[in-house]
């Protein structure tokens, strides 16, 4: 990837962690949740390790506060390798004679990884902003300018929908149970909100306008001097954005990015919108048909955020059609993360992935340009608190 | 009252504020949005009255920070007490002549009072307790021990049911619109949790136990040294309780009071129940139709706190009715609070009275021993952060 | 004195303290030191006094955090009335049979409650400005502008000089001993630094020099966002002041004030002077023979402040004579506060009166405006930490 | 010295640096004060570099804040010392041909290095300390006990002395002028505080007697939770103590290290004693002929801290010696950091380097094991602030 081991390292706030952590804490998570309680005779990689790279698993134990994972040069990048070696080597000996119960713990484990890598990704963005040089990590070339359609909405009607997972792939615990919601008849946006779009918002005073934003969204921005969306910088009368690519002009056609619920909270009233329900979302998703069979056969391709991957765009057959849904940025929805009606948390220590969290954020829908591609579904419910910003995080509104 | 002028000048955190600010506040919502506005040469009684009593309406104008409210000694009580009689003046005045806007507005006015008055309450109590005197407020007498009913359940069924208000009497615009909401099966529990069983959950190390707790609640209870309901105190091995009479030993069969929502949801976990949706909780009140009918005539006997009143016991002619709905403690529900579907805010200034609140706080239902009796309906929605424990909060199960 | 009980409860920050709280605690310091050890039979006014208005003698036992002062409504003002006379009238009736021992520590509780009618004066005038009227405490006229004598200098030779208090009045313990120190040849700045001086280090930007800022305060002057003394506004291009007598234009020719350690140093840098040590000072202090005279025979007419006394002026036969030594603003030295050679604090809790603070602190010497004039000597020692601004505190410049 | 890019990345507090931006840094300052502006035609390294490695030099131009370096991946620790070697490569070609001026910049600029070499030392000792695998960065054996002889007095006559430095040898600014001090009489303690000495203190509850301490002491002791030295941990009933070569048991017969001054001070009221004045120290280590011919001749063996160096120790010809003075432990003075009398700092921005830190700050002498042995002279003044403990820091009593 082009990150040397002092990349690796870098922690820039607490929410973010080293690449290098990542790295060990998930082969941690096979480790703790699958070597050792189901792998006769298997003898731990280091000692201190358990505690090390146990990020908040209260049931395993104690863990380091979370603000120093920046502070561990050792292990080294090297011996961190070396672990994930040592345990890969430990699982394929595992897989080979073991049931289902491990294999769904497998399946959990590699869906672990995936969610870090994502975070791997954003985090090391905000690394790489946080110091002065604004180093590049790649070298994509910009998107060019592009046409935006205009932004048009799909309706749906007043009823009783299912919303949640039920089959038999994987997910997460906090997708299901499957149940059923009532919703009013509503309409959704039929493209994200674009940087030219957000600029509008920018222009007419949006963030001096207090009547715009929700009590805690003002509180935030006087605090944090927010005039912009995260890695946005003015210089000479001209907007920038720094990307993993560098510092680049902003691209008004495509999705913003790194906007807080706040802001997106307030744009949609701004425009006279709003936010959609999750459970509007899903069911939107859900009904896009033609996405959803060409994610499952993986022919789908994703409308790409400039600085990630530079191919080809969905080719746009309508302007009907619900656009952007999966894979671009994760959607800012106005439903906070609660627990579906009938969850049950796993038992022990893995009931702490999920559940502990359904506590002042919010549920963001869709993927964003960061996220594996099979790691997407329309049932996946995301969460952050409701000022975040370093994920990749957009706008799409409802009414 | 029996409350002097410094005791109303008393801010013990910036959550609470001052008597006398509630006082002047009240005052100054009917001058700034009914007679400024509405009453043809009115004179304001202080031109800086407009910016000092301001609460956070951004669109009136900036405002002090409230955590400097202790801080104003000017205007004296007397000039409070002034002031609400020059505005009550004008207020007979205007209502003489004016339509059902005006009337509107003027409900609306007492209501936010009826408000203030509760926060009066709880946030004297909080001001007294803050003196390591500990000075009582009142004299009532303690309720003695009363037994207390097994915890029982009432069932719901499945289906599709209507919340919110509807009708012509006054409501918040949060209690709007009246919409559809479909329910999976749920019980719900028919009294509410009291000290003797939340002491039944501190001594099995409930406040030790981080599996029971969201994450946010634990790390709040671990930076608070939380150990117990707020205002309990252990002397000798006996737990007593600052109540607005002073201290005094803790009573087993009273509801518990003052904990947190994290508290409230960490209880229900040990408990191997659930708190209530409020969609739950308000389907089954309506439902309660002997409490509402009471409610409406007016002859409901609440079961009080004892610190608050001590008279009549609500009969028990039961154990299968849902008891202490209303005016006992404000019972914790799991929902957040966010917009009804359809809810919109009043134009202008008075759009910020309950909208911009909608981020980070959990849904109370039900009116507390400090809540006026007339301002208590199934529809009510309050609303607090789940950190907050100074209102008298409670815990009722569902499942 | 014009100020209400509830003028009497605020407490604006917590370096200062209510009026209440110091005729609490001054009371509390008679009862503690003298009637409680040396009255027999002596009964504590109210038991839990002596927790509630001990400052910080730890040997006395423990305290209240200081920050809490402003919210103890009770006891009432009334009570605390009592409690002086309770006091006064068994002080009398100590008094009355006592030997030195007790004598001298009457004296030491005469000048600890001079040292709080200070502050009284100081804490009220920032309790007042906190207040968004910025009510007025007095209605003195303020000063005119006034001619002001060119700044000149003194000169004191190099030698060895003696500082130190050693006779038999009054003096704190940190006074002591008389002691001898080696000084260079110096000069002192026959006036205090004005107004008009300090807006021309304004004006050539005095606040925005990094250069000229010690580290701390530079790094505090951001922090804060410093850019003219503690009261001052300025409003349509025009420097005005809060006073104990409102907003009032500033007076040009007085002595500049409420100014930190940190702006007295970068003005003195910033004019190629510095301030002077305290033994400068007191070498200075106790040469200038004609004021010293005056003052024992108090026939000393003080420059004053306009805010606290509006009446004669000193008759300025010299400008080679050092003026404003006693009694206009406490000045900034650039000593900090250390034990002279041989310090030896009493034993026991009084130790803790003045030894303890010597660590982060700046000595000011001569007196305010706001200090009684008994209380003023040539070696009295006050200290501040470098940050403060509150206290009646200006600059006198050596080189 | 086998520390890996990674180690030297870690920025464990604000007040340390990672190693790597120690030799940016020191690297800059030969860049920035002799090459730029003495070298015709010098080309910098690198753009960005002059603010990047700025440390607080205001007139150089702006720089980061400095709790952020530990995030500064880029430039690489191989850039940084190719940044080296290119610097290195150009003050070749300056020294060729310069003059007398630049000769003495070139000398600030190696001790400048000399100091952060001692910084890096105590700095990545804080960064290992940080991790919780707590690893060794050294494997010298531990010191054995040794007999300490008894704690005996050397007196020192009431008069007038002169300190400071005067010569023709390298010192810093803050040394100078060389200037008269009247000293009472005083005695020094023979030898440092060992450990041995220090648990005696702990043991008699120094750490629980507010008596003892500083106010400011007091409440950084509570806050931090202070009941041993920095290092120190208890484990099951023994002291053990983390050091360069990891964690072993306190040796009792050493000195006892990395105590804040007010530990320092604490110590010394609970012997009965003081800490000594700066000049005080002085004028001792100056009379303290043997060593200090020892030490210009390069003959002086020290005795070091186990931890890093284990070679001979001084032979302890008389107990009646002061022993210890150079290169054991700082040894904290009760002296503020202030100006000599007619101190004059350097003009432009290198006059930033000792003056503007003279606030809030303590005077440590005598130099610790990681002082660079060139680097320690009897007039070498070092500062810090009181509560600082991660520097070699120790105690020597006076009275």
């Amino acid at each position: 990837m082009g990150l040397t081991a002092e990349d690796q390292m870098v922690q820039s706030m607490p929410d973010a962690s080293p690449t290098k952590w990542h790295l060990a804490h998930t082969t941690w998570f096979f480790e703790t949740f699958l070597l050792k309680p189901h792998l006769p005779g298997y003898r731990l990689f280091h000692e201190n390790f358990t505690y090390l790279f146990n990020s908040y698993y209260k049931q395993v134990g104690s863990h380091p506060n979370r603000a120093f994972r920046g502070l561990f040069s050792r292990p080294s990048l090297e011996e961190v390798h070396a672990y994930r070696k040592y345990v890969d080597r430990h699982m394929a000996r595992l897989m080979e004679n073991s049931g289902e119960d491990v294999a769904k713990l497998v399946m959990l484990g590699l869906n672990h990884e995936q969610q870090h890598e994502e975070l791997i990704v954003t985090d090391m963005k905000h690394a790489l902003w946080s110091n002065p040089l604004r180093p590049p990590w790649k070298d994509n070339q910009p998107n060019a300018e592009a046409s935006v359609p205009p932004l048009a909405w799909v309706d749906f009607d007043e009823g009783l929908y299912s919303i949640g997972y039920e089959g038999d792939e994987f997910s997460f615990d906090n997708e299901t149970p499957r149940h059923q919601v009532f919703l009013n008849r509503y309409s959704l946006a039929t493209r994200l909100i674009t940087n030219g779009d957000y600029l509008e918002f920018m222009r007419d005073d949006g963030y001096s306008r207090p009547e715009l934003w929700l009590s805690d969204g003002w509180d935030t921005l006087c605090a944090q001097r927010w005039n912009a969306p995260l890695y946005w910088e003015e210089r000479e009368g001209q907007w920038n954005v720094f990307t993993v690519n560098g510092v680049q002009r902003v691209v008004m056609s495509e999705p913003v990015c790194h906007v807080s619920y706040y802001e997106a909270d307030a744009f949609a009233r701004w425009a006279g919108a709003r936010l959609p329900l999750e459970s509007e979302w899903e069911v939107a998703a859900a009904a896009s048909k033609i996405e959803g069979n060409l994610l499952e056969s993986g022919k789908l391709h994703r409308q790409p955020l400039a600085e990630l991957a530079s191919d080809s765009l969905v080719t746009r057959s309508s302007d009907r059609r619900i656009r952007q849904l999966f894979g671009d940025v994760w959607e800012w929805t106005s439903s906070p993360y609660t627990a579906y009606p009938g969850f049950a948390p796993a038992a022990g220590p893995l009931g702490e992935y999920n559940g502990k969290f359904m506590s002042g954020q919010m549920v963001l829908r869709g993927g964003s340009c960061a996220t594996p591609q099979s790691h997407i579904r329309a049932t996946y419910r995301n969460f952050f608190p409701p000022h975040a910003r370093w994920q990749f995080m957009g706008i799409r509104l409802a009414k």
